[in-house]
């Protein structure tokens, strides 16, 4: 059944009204900081509708409506993917052109459309923690394999915490960080990383938040999903040298996390189920065994425009399905120690490297650890990301030629100069 | 000049008139969180002194006052360390048992003091995230030494983010964890953990933000912290043997750290600087060379009471001399990368350990990776905490013995079976 909307939404946008992803906007006009849905190129402000009344007369979904009015997603997802769910149902229900409620009343539309390229996308929920997963055969061997140690990557399942300051929405500037670095004899000195990276990740937003010291077991795990984000886990490979024994990669990874805002539901991911990769029986202890165990078929591309040359090429394109672990198994593993999840907390995949290097989702790997230079289509030469250079990823459900789009937007960062 | 009260405090207090640390507490009488601060044993209300106008008469420092009516100290430690001094004094004057604003007025004492027997103390902030350093020479060799790399652990600085979901406030007992381990064959399985351990450590509070992209240098760096407080990261050895590499603790940590309510501002702490612990010059760069280097004469011991029998005994006793940086330098090292770094951000020293084994400040020391056991006083063999087993922590700046002390309080925490 194609749905169709009264409001214009071209066969390639990501956001059809089989999407419906939620964002917290602002625009000049009310700098109030509100949840809206993404449709086609506009925005619909769920708070608009919901202060001129339309839930309240026509959603028969009884919750509380004003969790929508808020400045975050927060209150709302922790209501549960029944609410969610229900919502983004209703809102499908308001845009159709089927339906008169919105369609036919002009001064409902001037107060709740808004253009997208007329308002600024603001973190979609306040992020209490930020984790982040190994979920690369290809990337854990690119990018670990020094070490002497034969381990399984993979058993237990690997993550590390993130830090939750340092995400921002897609489109705001880098500066080049600062870092503790070693010149080639070894000396320390401070200066401006010259190895700024990229990492092409997808990741997602707890809804629903489970107790200190209760598990949430995989057959549960989607009711505490709200939906997911694209994320470019920045990262100064220099400064992350030094930093790597004995914990990990930490002011290499702490300065900045660029998000999507745009949240895509588990609902619209629905029809997009696919197997697994396959994973190796010895791994798949039981609480991580799942009876339906499936991830989504969600593509991934990373573009990158070169500063000098306005050149913008494809620099890699991978897929969900390059993570070992699941959603479900990556919630149920973070919880098995009984740590408490929040709503808006953020779990990343990781680089989803795949085993091609066309899907090598960062340059540390595209440089084989910055031995291979790096050529574009147009003939420059790079090694790491400059100062000037642009970075955009896009990501999209199934084929990319199909109508009704499921896509996730944009989630991209221009590089500034460093401030030292 | 020793000042005293109109209130009884008695010598061993560790919340003498000098002192004064804030805390978040609440009383069966009122469930709502309030600002308090601490002396002899009592909570004096700084939220009902607020709402009985005393700040607005009798303050001469202007702030906005309703900073102090909140249910966390987030809003109130942004304002800055002049503030935050500026209201310690004025709290010590009205303390004073020359000052009749308090001391004669049976009313407001009746509504904003309160024994702190009565109450529940509360986390102290909102924690926006949670860093952990490596600060002891002696707790790396004893914990990482097994790695065939030979590193300085010290440059560049080592840290890593926790969690900071699994905070909690002292009191909070422990559900023991459960976790992902290996039997003896290397084979997979989940259960309870069997190596429960504690860290024993100091941490403190980030008053003044530092925007993003932006680095608190050295000279400022106390500028941005508000005060301190005592730190167990509990962790599980069995479950992080399995995480280290090519990371960190991740689940071993992600489930509880308890930190004692009261937080001694850097104010209070004042006439106790001592200098740091010897450097390597090779260490001290630039940015982390101090004109001012100073840390703090702060004693800290672990008391572990055996549930079995009830014996309670000193199982270490350490000091803040023990960590390599000082908090000015883990501020200014966490931000040289343009770290934001927000208010109520909690950054640990890490296990303190010392060079005698009487000041190991984790039981995989004390036990030399579990090939030793730990015998009591009174004969009971101990290698990590068992269920019904209680750890508390106190601290105190300068001699135990002093009058006027300035303690920490208790950071404890009793440990219940697992839920398995």
């Amino acid at each position: 059944m194609a749905f169709s909307s009264f409001l214009p939404v071209s066969s390639d946008s990501p956001f059809s009204i089989n999407n419906i992803p939620f964002g917290v906007f602002s625009t000049k006009a009310n700098s109030t900081a509100r949840v809206g849905v993404a449709i086609g190129t506009y925005i619909l402000d769920v708070k608009a509708l919901v202060h001129a009344g339309i839930f309240e007369r026509y959603c028969e979904c009884k919750f509380p409506y004003d969790t929508l009015s808020k400045t975050t997603l927060n209150e709302f997802a922790a209501l549960g993917r029944t609410i969610s769910a229900a919502t983004r149902l209703f809102i499908q229900h308001l845009l159709l052109n089927t339906t008169h409620i919105l369609r036919d009343d002009i001064k409902l539309r001037t107060q709740s459309l808004i253009e997208q390229a007329d308002a600024t996308m603001h973190l979609p929920f306040a992020i209490g923690d930020f984790t982040d997963f190994l979920n690369s055969r290809t990337h854990a061997r690119n990018t670990h394999s020094s070490h002497e140690t034969p381990v399984n990557m993979f058993n237990p399942p690997r993550a590390f915490p993130g830090r939750a300051s340092s995400v921002l929405p897609s489109g705001t500037p880098i500066v080049r960080p600062i870092g503790h670095l070693f010149d080639e004899h070894g000396k320390p000195f401070v200066g401006p990383s010259k190895e700024l990276d990229v990492e092409v990740e997808l990741a997602f937003f707890v809804g629903v938040p489970n107790d200190r010291f209760s598990r949430v077991p995989i057959t549960k795990a989607e009711d505490h999903i709200f939906g997911v984000v694209m994320l470019n886990d920045w990262s100064t490979r220099d400064v992350q040298r030094g930093e790597d024994f004995p914990f990990a990669a930490f002011n290499a990874k702490n300065f900045a996390s660029t998000i999507s805002p745009w949240v895509v539901t588990l609902d619209a991911l629905e029809p997009f189920r696919i197997p697994p990769q396959p994973r190796d029986e010895g791994d798949m202890l039981p609480y991580l065994t799942d009876p339906k165990d499936s991830t989504y078929d969600i593509h991934i591309r990373m573009d990158w425009k070169i500063a000098e040359t306005g050149e913008i090429f494809q620099a890699s394109r991978s897929h969900l399905q390059n993570a070992y672990w699941t959603f479900k198994q990556m919630l149920t593993f973070h919880t098995l120690s009984g740590c408490p999840m929040r709503t808006g907390d953020l779990v990343g995949t990781g680089t989803i490297t795949g085993e091609d290097s066309s899907s090598y989702c960062s340059l540390v790997e595209m440089t084989r650890n910055n031995t291979r230079k790096i050529t574009t289509p147009n003939g420059t030469v790079r090694s790491f990301v400059e100062d000037g250079d642009e970075v955009v990823f896009t990501a999209w459900c199934g084929d990319e030629a199909d109508a009704g789009l499921i896509g996730f937007g944009e989630c991209g960062g221009l590089i500034l100069p460093s401030e030292f």
